[in-house]
């Protein structure tokens, strides 16, 4: 009887078109840029799993062993990319020492790792036994990490199903291009930019031309074979913004607290702190060692996927300031073990980040200012000592310092006293505690948690079928529509034609009254 | 023991900081103009005293008793207006009929209702007794209606206390000036026109004329008194922008289904549709009425608070279209009673709008396209015929018609047959239906439900004192800042003195060449 009545229910909810959410098929597509590009990706999917719904992931085949055991819940199918991931992953490796060097060795870099950006989206594209069975896989939605290139969103339209993207932001801005939110660069800082909200003329200037430029310089690295890439596999007539612009959800991994009030639109949605949650208990060596600090307390320092790329004189210059402080510390370091390392400082390859961060005994976080270990900060209200080397990493330490949350170190110029002095200041003043207390507060207060709020928004687009209702009019306005340039001119030319005609039919009268009277003066 | 607990456990939360949320204080300050513009506030006066709250409701003598009688979970405080509330409901009242008369008739109708609209709010605030009274009642917040003046705004500045603001949409538009968001009249209809986001040319020019020219004259009748207020009531100091500006969150009575995807602020929060709900059961003889409908079932009529407007010609002429249907109608209606009313036709005083659109009798909905009704036939799923007459309503018909929700006729011009074809049409075009039931779906899938977003904000904004954060810089930048004409000067005085000095330069160069040249011919 019980099942009679289930099934009439069912009945009723499909007749009703009520998608019943239940195990729904799940597509993810990383970037082809790892380390903080997928953590957030892979816990979403996680997060998915564990719902119940059947989450895939396309990799290559070179890291996929690895990802295999790393997430052992999720599905993973993968594909050759004749090693472009693994060239990708050591361009990046190299990014601090080429933060130091000439903008024409950058722009040589960034160009490099473009090449392989695209070869790696091509080589997945072009794998038709692996695109054929994604197609017979019948996904509900494509979640992606659009870094650099839309390669998910190509392959969401290839399988002409919702398409959700993850991300920071985009250097690029084609983000906004896409979703048509307007990003005035007279308090809207460009996202590479070292600038808050509160610029002086100069530094909107400098923010204006750097919007300005930075949006030129990758069209011309970037639209091109991104636009290769949507006609090589989607047809002539597609287009790069057709293709990013049907995009359902944009899901920022920002959150106001640590960005700042600018306008959005209704498919963006904020899930800054995606990655924090509650401490889980620490292995029972690096309890230990937390708790033998006494009254002084923990600093953690962690420079990220970075790690690897500090060299050993910058390394020295930390271990100096380190071994100066009361409190212990836990580095995370790879590399030469530094000769002036203290016997206060532990350092591990790797650290359990989020559980260190929201310890009781940690007082202070030394950062490069990644986006995720900032709104790890956040979330356990730990002030921050940030030295950023590069991408958002500027700005993000401007926005947190100036909120109050911790100070900005040059990583290139820090010697051992300004950073043995950063640390201390923001471990005894007592503004940088209170303000990460409070800010902690704010952030944890939403109605949904970040993850919880992703969830919600992938089995949105899952339950409706996409959501092109929430698509602003602007994505598919020329330019000179939006910015009103054909109104202008048509109510130029109504002003021209009027006054004009008033001004003729003046001058006219004036010469006959003028005719006449000269008449009247000649015949006189 | 369990006491001692609790109250280490709240000294605790006390040196955390942790706002404990419990029986706050909430001050309401009504719009002077009734209607559309009370009901939902006072919704949420209820919903907020429902959970646990204190809240006070500020109105006019001559009304509180009926307020009081209406909303028994309320405290209401009055204040002598000298009749001005009664003189702009008569107004109000005014309104079908004014809407037919001259331009200047209803710039006329208008300006006098904003004299009684500002002699309302002088008279709340030079209440000396009362203001005296409310600022010892230590408010946590104070929720308003800004309708044409920020009364509320300036009642919480005087009491130094948070300001929470619901509205549907500001014709004055004097809350994107306030909030920071960009509004492209490109794609954005101005609140008070007929568009949707698909505009052609002309449209375009009528909506950015539109636009701009409502701007400039609510400015031309408002910001004067409105800046007078803050002047007198808060100092010299204190601007109108300064206050409004100050507003924490702004709660608007649309959603993106009804309205349009556009740009949005963080301190902007879509709640629309806040007062439909499940529909309760009828009284005993209405749903005998609604049963005796069979399959053909019932059509609902309702003008709002317009109903005793229309004239008995108007009348007629529905009364007529309303006696062919095949449907059983239900029709607020006050007035003489039209001679051509129908058998099938039930005229009240009062409707239970929101149970009789849940009815599953209910086929289709003839309302004057007020923002209230559309958002409960959207969340019944029941599809529309608008007549709209002024204000919003133009615009919110046309956009409900642009969703497919329904049809569109001239109410002036309205004759009995197109009023009959009208409403077959939605009956019997099963796209109606089906477009209803599907924005019905993806209305009711939120997070949250619209009031209890609104309360969580509300509370959000008690706990932590406010919310700054979500102020957008944007709101006090000068306007030629925003817009980048100073930087636009400066890289123009740049590129000027560049170039100059270079065609200086060669120039110089050439001449001196020149003469050079000239002299070895001259030599020659």
């Amino acid at each position: 009887m019980e099942t009679t009545s289930r099934y009439v229910l069912l009945c009723v909810m499909i007749c009703l078109g009520v998608h019943v959410i239940g195990a729904e098929k799940v597509l993810i597509v990383p970037s082809a840029v790892s380390g903080s590009h997928w953590f957030p990706l892979a816990s979403v999917g996680q997060a998915l799993a564990a719902r119940g719904h059947d989450v895939t992931t396309v990799v290559s085949q070179d890291i996929v062993a690895k990802r295999r055991a790393e997430r052992p819940n999720l599905r993973f199918v993968s594909f050759d990319d004749q090693g472009s991931f693994a060239r990708i992953e050591n361009l990046a490796g190299q990014m601090s020492e080429i933060s130091k060097q000439s903008m024409f060795r950058i722009f040589q870099h960034t160009q490099e790792a473009f090449q392989y950006i695209f070869q790696h989206c091509d080589l997945l594209l072009g794998d038709g036994d692996l695109m054929g069975r994604l197609k017979q896989g019948r996904f509900q939605v494509v979640v992606t990490e659009p870094f650099m290139c839309p390669c998910g969103a190509i392959v969401a339209a290839y399988l002409g199903v919702p398409h959700v993207a993850l991300l920071r932001g985009d250097p690029w801005g084609f983000d906004g291009r896409a979703t048509g939110v307007p990003r005035p660069p007279s308090y809207v800082p460009s996202i590479i930019s070292p600038f808050t909200d509160r610029m002086t003329l100069k530094e909107r200037v400098r923010n204006t031309v750097m919007s300005f430029a930075v949006t030129m310089v990758f069209q011309w690295f970037l639209a091109g074979a991104n636009n290769n890439l949507v006609i090589k596999y989607l047809g002539e007539k597609e287009t790069l913004l057709g293709v990013v612009g049907k995009t359902d959800v944009w899901l920022y991994r920002i959150d106001v607290l640590l960005g700042l009030p600018a306008p959005t639109m209704p498919n963006m949605v904020n899930v800054g702190g995606i990655n924090a949650r509650e401490a889980s208990p620490l292995p029972e060596d690096l309890e230990l060692f937390m708790q033998s600090s006494g009254p002084a307390g923990v600093v953690v320092v962690s420079f990220g996927s970075q790690a690897k790329t500090i060299s050993l004189e910058r390394a020295e210059v930390m271990a100096a300031a380190f071994s100066r402080l009361r409190q212990k510390v836990v580095w995370r370091y790879v590399g030469e073990k530094p000769v002036g390392l203290g016997n206060n400082t532990k350092l591990m390859s790797w650290l359990p980040q989020n559980d260190l961060l929201g310890h009781p005994k940690t007082r202070a976080f030394v950062t490069h200012a990644g986006s995720n270990g900032l709104y790890e900060a956040l979330y356990h209200g730990v002030p921050v000592v940030c030295t950023p080397l590069a991408g958002d990493q500027p700005g993000n330490a401007a926005r947190a310092v100036s909120k109050g949350l911790g100070v900005i170190l040059d990583f290139h110029t820090l010697t051992s006293e300004t950073m043995y002095q950063g640390i201390t200041q923001v471990i005894t003043g007592n503004s940088y505690r209170e303000t990460a207390a409070r800010l902690s507060r704010l952030h944890r207060d939403q109605p949904q948690p970040p993850m919880e709020r992703a969830v919600w928004w992938i089995e949105h687009v899952i339950k409706h079928g996409g959501l092109p209702h929430l698509r602003a009019r602007a994505v598919d306005l020329p330019w000179y529509q939006y910015y009103l340039l054909d109104v202008t001119a048509f109510l130029l030319a109504v002003c021209t034609a009027v006054l004009g005609t008033v001004w003729y039919s003046c001058s006219f009268i004036c010469r006959k009254m003028c005719c006449k009277s000269g008449g009247k003066l000649k015949s006189q």
